[in-house]
């Protein structure tokens, strides 16, 4: 059975799925996503792409952005960047601040909130148009130069993320930020507002599955062993507190986001991305999860 | 002896106390204060002045303000203080973060860093001119008008105070700021930054040990029973993490600020101020607490 | 209005508030008492005693005996006790072990169950007959030959203790018990298992009020700073994580248990001791608390 | 290059790091194995044995049985074990009680020791002679029946395992122990007490490479779906809290014992073990940790 007819059994058996989540609610822009929208497609490393559903319709990332903030951090600063964030799993709530106080402003892993803006405060001391670049370089994976901001979620992002703004202040505090705890906030905000289909999410990861080169733009984003790095800590710290339970059911390295969007990784083969908007108790799409499980499971394919 | 005697007597013991602390340093107003200045004065009620060394020389008030916030604010709303902010004691580092998280956003107590924000953030709801307000209150009290904000440590305080806006986004991301978290942090480091002198304080402080009417004003500046409350808050949660050991050597309610001073109270009886800037490692003036422990121990009195 | 008359009073008002707590249940002992059984003692410095109720009725004393734990071991050790155990409010849940984490093996003081168990450890290691020896002070303190431990309840503590021995392994880790966790245990549990009336509770605690001097006794239990520091203890850590509260109500220091008992002290005036076993959120008697607010209130007395 | 080459190439490397770390020392019979001690072994789900260095000497495996009482405990209870241990990572210190507090008992994953003692207990509830059995079904999965407890470790364990101690007697008191606390220890400290070489460590771990098939025993010890499972558990919870640093560097799934052993998966490949007992900061062997990394690195192999 071919990828295509896989997805296209997926699409058929989530359907139960769909409406079991949460929609995340603290931005109206999430809040009003529907429920049953549901898409999924695979990008494979010798150039084929499957897809389904709602598979081009653009949705906001959150906090898949993450990947890209931390490829983008790598390739500028190299290794020097685990002085200033961890790469362990967090083991509590993915915005906790408790971690940060008794490990003093150093966040445990670039995919938790506080890891998050300090990979953005390190693209922030070293780019003229940081905002720009991460965009710039989002459009130039994807190879869909209509990727974009969405000004409306930046904004209402701003307006309910007190706290983000805790933790960055409080990273400050630590002296792990170099630049003004608002900007920071900013860039943050920006990073996450980027609206993507699941089919430019797939063609984006790919350099993922491919020892960090990226067949759209023809050029290799990372070395092969940073590639390995990324994958490495999706598995272990991607997805909140269900890296566990995500490993377990679902076997691949994946990054999800409050948008309901996960990007997942099987090295050698193939990125997916699935979108669907509900959402499971540790803030992972709930229907999202399930598809990439029923993937795994019918193509036995799995890293372990 | 009388209390001049043994304020006299305590002058000359102190010396070797005064170099034994550390100033504060975390900003220049603070920590360009020569570490031995010294001063204290003890005001009875039954109108009595007794004062020693630099019992007029004004200095940073900082953390004690929060007593004065507090009575405003319960004058203002009364019981209905207590539904968002706690009156336990804190049991950690005075600003940490951990307590709130697992607390949803209420404070400890009105004198922990994260209280003092939502009391301030209280009296900013209710009072058009807030800061002046307090100001004028604490003015009042101590019948000095004089007494005014140190601008330069305001601006200092929000060049550093990271750690204080944290506390404050934190604390509006649970909704228990109706302010924002700007205007409640402009307005706390104004209160904090206030400049006045042992004398200054033994005063204000004397409705505290005299049932709440304030012999300056001349009125009833809190009910008997609100005095009581303030007196038992100040011993269980005035001195930072230091409660057990300042009750068990001093024997009286106190606050005590970072800049180096400390207000104790003896109830039906005197109020007295103590200054000096070298602080031990809970953050209280080292020959501040050692001098209010000789004047415990040399005259006999305590609480206990 | 003399105490008798306010005592009567009290017990004609506290009805309403006899079925508002819950009994212990964690143990049958403490299980099976009726809950709107109410008694109250006061015992006067200058020798009166008045009571109401069920003041002479023997209730298990659990955690009072605390007190007299720490006093016998103040005795014996002196301020070098203050190496092994803090003198800080704990401000998390009773038996929390969090704390004890964080602060590497050292409760944070004499009252909260890790504390008392490094107590009684100290009274272990100096006496021969570590149980016999506390039992006979208690007598003598209260003056009652009579009083003894409930094997039953020590039984049932056994069987139901796993915390308390979670705890004893937890402080043995960080090497700060002497003796074998178990032998702690059981001396721990015997005192937890007095069985007392309010009326010998009363007796019991005047040295407290009375500089340390005993009337029953007719000597010196402690020094009058020992005694003023045991009320300080009482005042800050005495009631679990209700000493902000309770130090509001009632404004003296005091020591509860979980069989129901409140003793307090006023200093240089009485010991009371109020006993009713519904016990409120934070197991505390909750109509045992209400008497004593009330007591207080009446009397116009407190050390605020 | 093949991997008897490679893993002579890495005995020669590895010299300079033997002497780096710091030999477990809480038990004598940990801390008198000499540091410079270094052996390695690999087996292939094809049947070949490659092994260099000590690869044949005992060493006591200590939380490496993790691995097989997890399993033995799956193949007894199925699903049903989830509701009695979680599958996160921890995020603290491996033997850490904090996080047991804030969810009730329920130990976050069976490879730290909390969630080891709930896995033992599992064990002892259901089978007649808990030790025996384990016992048997490692030297079944290793082919040699030599392999024994050793009682001189289980004795010291014993009387230093005041905080495993610890960790018992508080998830007893949630509730989520079926037999009593020292049964517990007792079984799992004779686990934890089992000397087995390098190659008997590759040859046992060898159903986890293979699909559940062990070719040891020629049968299915676990389905395939429970031998991905571990292998997530390992990557993501296998070695304390360094899980991010070894899936970073090594790329493989693993568990790690404080006797410097290391036992790792690579999918339909390979099962490795390598034993030094010198030990990281984080508890891990650190050259065993580093002849992994340059396994991994010169075979390229890596399930990242």
């Amino acid at each position: 059975m071919d990828y295509q007819e896989i997805l296209e059994e997926i699409q058929s058996e989530i359907t139960p799925f769909l409406r079991q989540g949460e929609v995340a609610t603290y931005i109206p822009q999430l809040a009003c996503v529907p429920i049953t929208r549901f898409g999924m497609a695979v990008r494979t490393v010798d150039g084929r792409l499957f897809q389904v559903g709602a598979a081009a319709e653009p949705f906001s990332i959150q906090s898949i952005s993450k990947v890209m903030s931390l490829t983008l951090a790598m390739t500028l600063v190299g290794d020097g960047l685990w002085q200033r964030v961890g790469r362990e799993p967090s083991g509590t709530a993915f915005n906790s601040l408790v971690q940060l106080e008794y490990e003093n402003g150093i966040p445990r892993n670039p995919f938790i909130n506080a890891g998050a803006l300090v990979v953005t405060d390190v693209i922030l001391s070293r780019l003229r148009d940081a905002k720009g670049t991460v965009r710039d370089f989002v459009r130039e994976l994807s190879g869909n130069p209509a990727i974009d901001f969405d000004p409306e979620v930046v904004r209402s992002e701003k307006g309910h993320g007190h706290r983000n703004a805790a933790l960055a202040h409080f990273i400050k505090s630590f002296g792990n930020l170099e630049n003004p705890a608002e900007e920071v906030l900013d860039a943050y905000f920006h990073h996450c507002s980027l609206a993507m289909s699941c089919a430019d999410l797939a063609e984006a990861f790919l350099y993922l599955a491919n020892g960090g080169f990226s067949p759209a733009t023809e050029r290799q984003v990372t070395t092969p062993s940073q590639a390995k790095y990324i994958n490495s800590l999706m598995l272990t710290c991607g997805v909140y507190d269900a890296a566990g339970d995500f490993a377990y059911r679902v076997g691949l390295p994946g990054k999800s986001g409050v948008g309901g969007g996960i990007a997942a990784v099987m090295p050698q083969r193939f990125a997916v991305c699935v979108w669907s908007p509900g959402l499971n108790p540790y803030g992972n799409s709930l229907a999202g999860t399930k598809a990439l499980e029923l993937f795994t499971t019918k193509t036995g394919i799995s890293i372990f």
